[in-house]
């Protein structure tokens, strides 16, 4: 047993390659009370704090305590259930936690994540991995004759899934900047969509979540083009064949043929964030007889100049009676004048919506109660 | 033109959660005649250098020169094709580079990667994601029933994977510490898989890549234990109902009742790394007509104790005549001592087996080589 023991441990320290190390100290440690220590050693450090996306400590540096061991601490006020982004900041300088493996990527820039959660009903526990049956998550290439490339999208495919069972799809679409993993990582669409089916809340789906970027055939580091730095512009300068919105059907189609799908209109949902949502806008007017549920989320719903054909477009979308045509946004988005300029537009002619407006910008916060708002209002 | 302009890099700025900022520099940057510059800012530092896994500084830490600007820097030596792991030391105090968002995950250890490639026949090219068609790539919820557990692995199908055509399956084991995130990450076998299978150099198959840890269900942030700092030993404690060898065939009739496999022993091969080569080398024992390929990478292939019971088992594993038994590991792997015992052992019964040796230890780059020669050698 001891023998066993000492094996595992050269075992463990070999396995991992030691690229220089450093005393262990645990951070974020998330107490009972909702609060949250952050813990980082470096004896000569003259300055360290956090940045965070906490609100309760919004727009200021939490400012952390070297103590006689040279581990400097600091412990937030109770912090409201949530997925909570952060890095620190010493001697000025941006950094990772290096105690904490668990960071997302937002275009090009790496911060750590850690989930605050106090009851089974709250965000924190919607957005963990809870022990409930879970979905399948693929990385999928598909064949985009009107980009002209081989393309990669992510599919969530519900736990019931068998490969008999037809199911509806969503169409799940990211903003500026992101990629097919978006959604899945920041946007935690996986552990989301596994919790409202296990507690009943939706509809088992299909959730697709393809690259918005007809420039780009994958995500950074996935496509040929290697392990270039992403901007949000990469590519922009190639120009492309056509346009997300009209290569959009490509999607549909590759989907409708290589999953158990329901291939009709009530089965089929758009929704979209940002850049995303101005996806959905667009897919919502050149092909209003397939989708019967739209999402526009903090949409770059800009209306066209040509007016004529805009018209003419959501006259025939709103003819064909979609089931739901939903705006959200966040009263502190920068889209937000856009949006309402939207709203006018349909209350002006008649056209029925439903708005749903909350605190808060144009941030991943919102976007994934936007998911959850979402998909419990489709499919049923 | 200009209006849409200052609206993509509004929405650039904006779509990406701004937790701390610092000037942008670019880092590392591979050059063409095979050096490397790594860059870093950092105005007030003190020191700072690179610890790499680079053959050419092994064992030193590369210093880097503040420059006027605040910019850290330092070239690399001309280095051999390869996927390389680094990361920054800024005054005694390991980090990840801030300007690479490519990173791999190690047990609970992030470091930065890059590749570098000088020709199309090269490892660098092997590893990297080339312009040819592409598998698919999942992470799947499976049925223990001997482990009486939900459980995750990731499954690689071949570009003509289509529903219809039945394709072949190596079983791919990871080592101590790792998970089923392992293979595909730091290993790069779907683009290791991709690009033999593009140029013909193995036949299309699948690749199913289990978790190993028969007390965790998924990696780390992937079950229901949340975001826990792993460390090789995680839930060890706990105990479990059987063993990986004992609930392997779980998996295999998982993977031949959801995919297109051919159902013979001439169409499985188990390989693995380490504590998976144990594995592999337990599976040969336990289920000696099942598979037709064995790979023992570094493997912990400890010979039991009870004498007896190993050699029936061996007895009748040869017996069965598999069409290969391959031992590969490196002249410096703390583990050849056991692997030559075993040899030793074949040899004296008269076992046929393929040995392969080569430089280096127990490290990633070594299982690299080994994936690569036995994914050629199977299926033929």
């Amino acid at each position: 047993m001891i023998l066993a023991s000492c094996f595992l441990i050269a075992l463990g320290s070999l396995a991992q390659q030691q690229l220089g190390q450093r005393p262990r100290v645990k951070s974020p440690v998330v107490n009972t009370d909702g609060t949250v220590t952050f813990n980082f050693y470096d004896p000569t450090a003259q300055q360290v704090s956090i940045n965070g996306d906490f609100e309760e400590i919004r727009g200021k540096r939490l400012e952390m305590t070297k103590q006689d061991n040279g581990v400097w601490t600091v412990t937030t006020q109770p912090l409201a259930p949530e997925l909570y982004s952060y890095s620190l900041n010493v001697n000025g300088q941006r950094f990772i936690d290096p105690a904490n493996s668990y960071v997302n990527r937002d275009i090009s820039t790496l911060s750590n994540i850690f989930i605050v959660s106090h009851a089974n009903d709250d965000k924190g526990h919607l957005y963990s991995v809870n022990d409930v049956p879970h979905g399948t998550l693929s990385r999928v290439w598909y064949d985009s004759p009107t980009l002209g490339q081989q393309r990669r999208m992510t599919i969530y495919l519900p736990p019931t899934y068998d490969g008999k069972k037809q199911f509806p799809v969503m169409y799940l679409l990211h903003g500026h900047g992101g990629d097919e993993t978006s959604w899945g990582d920041l946007g935690r669409t996986s552990q989301i969509m596994d919790n409202l089916i296990a507690e009943g809340k939706c509809v088992p789906m299909i959730v697709v979540m393809p690259n918005g970027n007809p420039t780009c055939n994958a995500a950074p580091g996935w496509w040929h083009e290697g392990m270039y730095t992403p901007d949000g512009n990469a590519f922009r300068e190639r120009g492309s064949k056509a346009s997300m919105e009209e290569s959009f059907m490509d999607i549909v189609k590759f989907v409708d043929s290589h999953y158990c799908t329901i291939k009709e209109r009530s089965a089929r949902a758009v929704t979209g964030l940002s850049m995303g949502g101005g996806h959905t806008f667009g897919i919502s007017r050149l092909y209003p007889e397939t989708f019967d549920y739209y999402g526009l989320q903090s949409a770059a719903c800009r209306m066209p100049q040509d007016k004529t054909l805009f018209d003419t477009q959501m006259a025939r979308l709103f003819a064909s009676k979609p089931k739901l045509y939903w705006i959200a946004i966040g009263k502190d988005d920068f889209l937000i004048q856009m949006n309402t300029e939207l709203r006018q537009y349909l209350d002006q002619k008649g056209y029925p919506y439903e708005y749903y407006e909350n605190d808060g910008g144009h941030i991943w916060r919102n976007w994934r109660i936007y998911l959850t708002l979402f998909a419990q209002k489709i499919f049923k």
